[in-house]
């Protein structure tokens, strides 16, 4: 399975969204990740329906959101799912993680659950069978620019166990600090989806289009 | 004293920002306003830290930042207030509004105390000296495309007397189904600021330029 | 106007249902009052959707339901409200007050906005043109079996001459020790709609159909 | 030990209450289970003390009391709990689990602690010993009519190990889908007590009493 | 009626506690006013029901306990209070203001309605009658050392007014930026009750009893 | 490693504060514990900010501050932190554990985490490379006075065994019913650090400093 790059539009230039989504789609990213904050969980705001809706209309690639709020089963459906989205829900945000899946899949769209750098692997055995992605938090969310949690290695190889354990299917997403150094390290630990931010496509010092490339050749030793 | 515009940029289209920016600048709008959303005190998302900074990038026009948020007195520095922009809360929001305004003005802001349909005038008469804006909502906060709520032209009335009984200086601002039709009458109701959303400069089935100037046109009424 | 009664189901022995609805058809009562509660807005449950749909099966008196819980905006559908039912909620449990008023009717039923004893009255004045029912509680809700707060009966003549004007119709409900005595001060007071608990139609030491017959009789004043 | 029946009182037709309890103590039901529902820990409002009372002026089947609610330690006493009832709440919506069990033990009552689906059972390891009843939830809670979630199966054989391993000796409880087939598999996992709900008992389509004896038959297998 | 005095024990150097205290009862203050802080309804914490136990045991001075808490009703018992001292709950922290004042009375002590700065006067009006205190928060609640709000001299009057026209009794107590200075206009607009803190008593560069001493001086000027 | 004991200050007689802790000083008492809540986390209200500072201008014992309460990151600032105290958060009061414990670690003191009975030692597991003290509760926090939970022991045992595979440096600190019989327990359980109160230290029966010799001779047994 090829290694997947889901770049954290939160670090895009508004400014001039078309250009960079341009380059993201010349780079072959196969996600855009849109990141939902609702102040609660955690204490900042990003992307809402509007923009996404913005970002829909200007290209094709799929969405990867981000659900950072609390009860998420009551905000699937402002960000409209399509086949091919992920929605991703946090673990520690709802009790009823189970039935919010149920609504994602009802929606068309892959499950996502999503766990913070506390927050153990065995937490979300449960619905591991339901979980077309398991998104492996790798700083605390909420902020970019935030250094790698160092435990949340061995987390990302404890849940490729759970899943091979299982006989489940689901991809293992990483956000937080993927840096190339990191990615690889992420990669190796089984790693699958990268959330690109500062640290490597949306890199101030870099140009986009090299640092993309970069990071997927970083990655592409998987393939082989 | 001129009838000011604050386009909503909750409507502008994402994909053009810098052009939508240019056109709202030609058009001599007064603001742009800022909707921030947290999914708890109003059921949606809208523009986060990020893209207000991508906008500020783009511009000098001064932003008008409305918090429709829980607490927001936990929220204001996310959004680095400058001189001359308006950081607007709501009184249901709160029970530290008093608290929350001298936050504002400390950060350097101009002082908004907002209130929903439903919350009489004079919950904000404590306050009325330290407001340098009444945010009066004209339709539900949450969702661009509602209609007019009527009891809230007699608030705009009652808002007014109270500020000139107090020998307050505020300036009242309307936000919610700001048509052409209704901007007269609120106008003529005593509303000084006026958000333009999609029943106004954003309305899919205009010019966004000729739509401003029209705006205007009609508001320049006080003026005389 | 007749003044017009609703049996407080909450205080109805749930184990000879039929019979208690049969006795309150035939003392011709107006609506049927569901008591909702959450045990947060108030610390106790009542009854929930499954036996309201077990009173509609067995009926076609009006509900009267008295949603205490917050933020009922979300609970209004399950419900299932009717053409001729009242819907009422609090105005101190939704900073949405009016948008909420807006569901309640968009689901067919009339609107009713409920106020606890502390609540002065002018807190629903932006709505009162809004409103089919102003729900003046004259004990503090969550349970059956307390005493009237004596304030709460000029916060009544305060509502009717709101409503007078406002040139608006609402009428006026009230839901506490409706007592016999009680109830003759509520209705000279202005009280259009009458909640009957254990104060006087469910009092343990009377026969309802006597006790709801003697309620009729003391409101009827009004009519000649 | 025999396999035991907790009809959901719920899904009863409380215009005929009263046959409906006849019928339900002729079938030789173990447990008359009490939904309580506060519209935040699920979404949904159910069953509350009134009716409770109604329930135990009927009958002397012990009640099963299933506290659907956030902070159940504050609502206990509320539904005044007897000798032989259980108390059930919830691991997710307490953080003082502990304490709450030695509140309803006090009360006198069974203490239960329920899991929703995606719950792992190592949740409830530290007060394993403290449980009379583990409540595992085979649907998420708040609604009658849902389907099995799988992995719940699994469950109820980690539990029964952490009872066996511990040397307890609580027994298990299933809720939700509950049909005649699934109870075959739940009392194969190792269930004990079993919530007979639309599935079985209060199936529209069967006679309650009939079906309240295949599913006694099913679940006899047990007893050899 | 005599001005009285409430020093705020939250100044109170507690390493020397019983000195304090005697210093106090020699400036023969009238009571003891106890901060209470939950750091939600105020972001800070202060005095608990250890404490307040500490203080009883070292004095007669009746309590004046300030309840800056949501939800006070949850908490009143936890301070034991007794008749003499006064309890005092924020109009802004519970929808049950009503029946909060009720328990406090039942619990034997003198009730208080306290009110943030951005309250308005009428949010009390409904439980004029029923509160032996109004406590009117000069500062926002929750930190020492804050200057004084000025329009919360213009709501002492109108309180003032309102318990006059309602032939209640109630006497305001002021709390926050209590000066020399302030106390005079505090005195004057209506206040009844002082709360002495940094700016008096427990002023840093004065002598506790000098201070004390020259605020009842102040304040004596009301009894001619 | 010497066992360290921590008496928990809210068990002091406050009158006669420095005396108290001059007996602790003496006594050789290595940190002295402050006990903070906020009446939502735990139903009760003890040591503020204010006495915490008093507290450290009579003596230079480190503090152990235990935070009982919800979204413990938004008030650790408040209480002023030290090299060499100790800052304790739990595990079940925030859903971003590992950011809080780098908010302590950024102030300058050791990182502690706690956990209530019923929390499983596995939901730390993430965290204990970054913890110096994880706070095992005996009993449910909030108050002083109850009994071991016996189940606590066991769950010293499984985290001393998570800090030994994990060659972390965690000390485990106890609280609740530390009595002489039950500290011996605990610490042949793995237990380092000891929360004295009223069943040692503060019983009202002994003398407070020879109770503090006999724990600590009881507590020697480690060091040979």
């Amino acid at each position: 399975m090829k290694a997947k790059i889901s770049p954290s539009m939160m670090c895009a230039d508004f400014g001039r969204l078309e250009d960079e989504i341009r380059i993201l789609e010349k780079a072959g990213v196969d996600y855009l990740h849109i990141d939902v904050m609702d102040g609660h969980f955690v204490p900042n705001f990003a992307i809402g329906p509007d923009l996404t809706r913005s970002i829909r209309r200007l290209t094709d690639i799929p969405l990867d959101i981000h659900l950072m709020v609390e009860r998420p089963e009551n905000y699937i459906d402002l960000f409209e799912p399509r086949l091919g989205d992920i929605v991703s829900v946090h673990q520690e945000a709802t009790v009823h993680l189970e039935r919010t899946l149920q609504i994602i899949k009802a929606a068309g769209a892959k499950t996502g659950v999503a766990v913070n750098p506390a927050t153990p692997a065995i937490m979300i055995k449960p619905v591991i069978d339901e979980a077309d992605v398991v998104l492996v938090m790798t700083v605390n969310p909420g902020f970019a620019g935030q250094k790698l949690v160092p435990s949340t290695l061995s987390k990302i190889r404890e849940v490729k166990e759970m899943i091979q354990e299982s006989c489940a299917s689901a991809e293992i997403e990483v956000d937080g600090n993927v840096s190339f150094e990191n990615a690889f390290k992420m990669l190796a630990a089984g790693a699958d989806i990268f959330v690109a931010g500062t640290s490597s496509i949306f890199n101030a010092d870099m140009d986009k289009l090299e640092a993309a490339y970069k990071l997927k050749q970083i990655l592409s030793v998987k393939e082989g």
